[in-house]
């Protein structure tokens, strides 16, 4: 089930509903409405939301809460630990490296990787940085499909090609310019200062629910 | 003009127009058309983007550089400094005090704000950091209106309820919970770790433009 398509919005609600439902009372089945209700959320999104992830609700009964919790979890691939690599370790891509929130969505960042050797720290246990040129082996042994450039602009595309001629279909782009990918690799082009010049616009329009800012 | 509505996708190109036009050749008038071929745009789309931005434009002519240069200048506000409050001075907010892309909107984190002694740095020429006690006095002096918090989940709905006490009225939240903020205040709540896990969705599903994750 797993592999059907969830909007990003759906997305960001379901470690929220996962989150409730290890928390509450052990009844056997849980509805809609008491999760919309518990949660401040519209009844009529819970249940579209659940209904994508699992196909167990019963009308008037609501869904049985153990299937829906593994429901969630196997959607979220809480258990997972698919590898992701960062490429540039300045302070945002150490930021990341740092940041222990993608695990709810079971990605970890397993390596980073810097031409500096002053960045350079094979031995961190964490999350080591290698140089450049460990790249290639790293991605291969570990299956790597996903890469994070947090690279300088001027280093980005050939990082980015780097990064695609050895395997990885998924980039997060920090750098500020437009990279070319081949056709099989999907990219999201992260650009900071746009969300909070865009963020600002919204305010002073004085929108307090912008759909585009308010994206979770 | 600047208080036209501009969506994002748009404003996130601005800056490659006045970019383009400031660098090309010194004609008078420049068409749309010629700026698409050179960015690699669609025709349509350049014209519907500058028409928001600049009414000078005109059949078979083009439109006036300089006063395109000018209204792009105006409406990105290049020539300002806005000043945001960044609260949580812990690697990630370090990241963004550091982050220089934001001028190219007109904005610079002015101050950092943080409990912890060991991280305030009053003497620090480029982005001071504060104890909180400061920070209602800050916000008067310098007039501020946009607040980052980058404070643990624990802390960040005092934080917000600090900052819009203190007549900030956009607020980006990177802390991984749901803020409750005034009827006349903006949120952009940003979960880098559903942004990842999307974006691998995206990948998985081989949607090479993902509409979604393309945010720019």
């Amino acid at each position: 089930m797993e592999k059907r398509s969830i909007k990003r919005a759906t997305l960001g609600r379901l470690p929220t509903y996962l989150e409730y439902l290890r928390s509450s009372s052990e009844s056997e089945a849980v509805s809609a409405g008491s999760i919309a209700h518990a949660l401040g959320y519209g009844e009529v999104l819970v249940r579209r939301d659940l209904n994508l992830v699992c196909s167990e609700g019963r009308p008037k009964i609501g869904y049985p809460r153990k299937a829906l919790i593994y429901d969630l979890e196997t959607v979220l691939n809480v258990s997972g630990n698919i590898p992701a690599i960062l490429v540039g370790v300045g302070k945002l891509g150490r930021a990341l490296m740092n940041y222990r929130g993608f695990r709810q969505y079971g990605f970890s960042i397993a390596a980073g990787f810097d031409p500096d050797p002053g960045k350079q720290d094979a031995e961190n246990e964490d999350c080591p940085v290698y140089p450049m040129e460990l790249l290639p082996d790293f991605c291969r042994e570990h299956g790597v499909s996903i890469g994070i450039i947090t690279a300088p602009g001027s280093a980005a595309q050939q990082v980015c090609d780097l990064l695609t001629e050895n395997g990885v279909t998924a980039i997060w782009n920090f750098a500020p310019c437009r990279l070319r990918v081949p056709k099989n690799v999907t990219m999201r082009q992260e650009n900071l200062a746009l969300s909070l010049a865009h963020l600002v616009r919204c305010a002073n329009e004085a929108k307090a629910s912008c759909e585009v800012c308010d994206d979770v």
